[in-house]
């Protein structure tokens, strides 16, 4: 009976939102581990990028996305930007029905189960670092640990340029990720939605012994057992034509879906432009 | 007679307004050049850079700027940023009473004038490229003239990192401009108003053969000779004390006053948070 209920919940998309192109490496995450289910995607490409604006801003343009997103029935909605998820989830969860997860805790969560030395690195924009948020949640679960932060203001635009691998974006890591080698961490978090996308850059610099932590990773798997608990894992696959996977964006729709289509290999059918100012 | 009736006018503030700290070099011109002028500055810091933005978010954003910028009683307003120039000026100056001027076309006058081959290349951001503005009008002026733009997306960000003189910045730059260096140009226009930031960087690069022409400067010249035309240019110094330069931004005051205190050297006091959004 009570299961009953819940069976056109089920059926609701799963709402991802990002400063623009990074949340797709997440969304790209949650397509490959629950295929089930169907997402709509906000990216906001007017105002894009988030990590070096301010707690206060950055929570302002979250929360109109998040009317956006319940005013589009989702379940659920997976804050898919580290920026985000560390300036303005606690706020935005409070006003919000749904669930909220975003990608810091998970990401903090396996850094704190893959350390061995307890010293952990997180690489991220200047607002993540700023926020001192991935510290406070690893020291949650593992109160010895040591973190070092590291802004890397120039990793977007240089992934955005499409430099994942060149010897700009090899020296410009090397010069950010010195001082954490220094500090002997032996695992990395990638506390940025782009920087996947250059993890074999990050790799060969800090070496084989520091374990990269991946979020869009984590967080697709912590999405999948927190749905799983309340019962809302979609049952099947939705119903071919259904349009599975609703991109939007505040600007350049036509840019958004070139670059989405070089990480989702899907096919990105179309990206509908919204004025998000509105929400 | 007439001339008591202005004398109200020229009294008013120049309005200048950038995506974000890049404007700064034109209002230190102004500055420079005019300096019984009284500056409005506003800096669009919460949704920085306009760039890689369509020309209508950029119109959108830059017609609430200028509803500001208004309300401040403003004399005249300067567009001190090459993309929103390129994308908005004709359609704003038409819906406002006051004149208003942008970066662009001082700066395609005086590579005009300065050409001796006719070849005159541009770097700037995508979107003041993709609008082919600076060619449009060079060649009122020049018709014979041949014009090669490139887009340079990293320059904004290079100079943002502070990195203005560095083996990476001119890596890059020696990329961007290979292709200028092969059409055998004999000026370049720096439309971007961050770019006099990295001038030697690409001064080097490209020799002295060739010219480099700075909007900034051309603007604040086209400025004076404009406000004296109509006896707009304000007679005598404003009263000490009387908080001559003004700035605001839509997001993060302080980070804007350091890095606004770098390139002006006049001691920026304070700048002030607005929501721009309401305008």
């Amino acid at each position: 009976m009570n299961e009953d209920k819940l069976e056109p919940l089920r059926k609701r998309p799963i709402g991802v939102f990002d400063s623009g192109v990074g949340g797709l490496t997440v969304a790209k995450e949650i397509m490959r581990q629950i295929p089930n289910e169907s997402i709509i995607y906000f990216g906001d490409t007017a105002r894009v990028p988030y990590g070096s604006k301010s707690r206060e801003t950055v929570t302002r343009f979250s929360r109109q996305i998040v009317h956006f997103l319940q005013a589009h029935d989702v379940k659920t909605i997976v804050i898919a930007c580290n920026t985000a998820s560390a300036c303005a989830l606690e706020e935005l969860e409070k006003e919000c029905d749904i669930p909220m997860i975003g990608v810091v805790k998970p990401g903090a969560r396996a850094a704190a189960e893959v350390t061995r030395n307890g010293r952990i690195g997180v690489i991220a924009t200047e607002a993540t670092i700023g926020s001192q948020i991935y510290s406070h949640y690893i020291k949650e679960l593992a109160p010895n640990a040591t973190i070092y932060g590291k802004a890397c203001p120039l990793f977007v635009p240089l992934v955005e340029e499409g430099l994942w691998q060149d010897p700009v974006t090899e020296e410009i890591a090397r010069r950010y990720l010195m001082e954490l080698i220094d500090c002997d961490i032996d695992t990395l978090i990638l506390g940025c939605t782009h920087y996947p996308l250059i993890r074999s850059t990050v790799g060969n610099i800090m070496g084989e012994r520091v374990t990269l932590v991946n979020p869009a990773y984590e967080t697709a798997k912590e999405l999948k057992r927190m749905l799983g608990q309340k019962g809302l894992l979609n049952r099947e696959a939705p119903e071919l034509g259904s349009n599975q996977y609703q991109f939007f964006v505040s600007d350049a729709a036509e840019k958004f879906k070139q670059f989405a289509n070089s990480i989702i290999k899907y096919g990105i059918l179309s990206a509908k432009k919204v004025n998000i100012e509105e929400y």
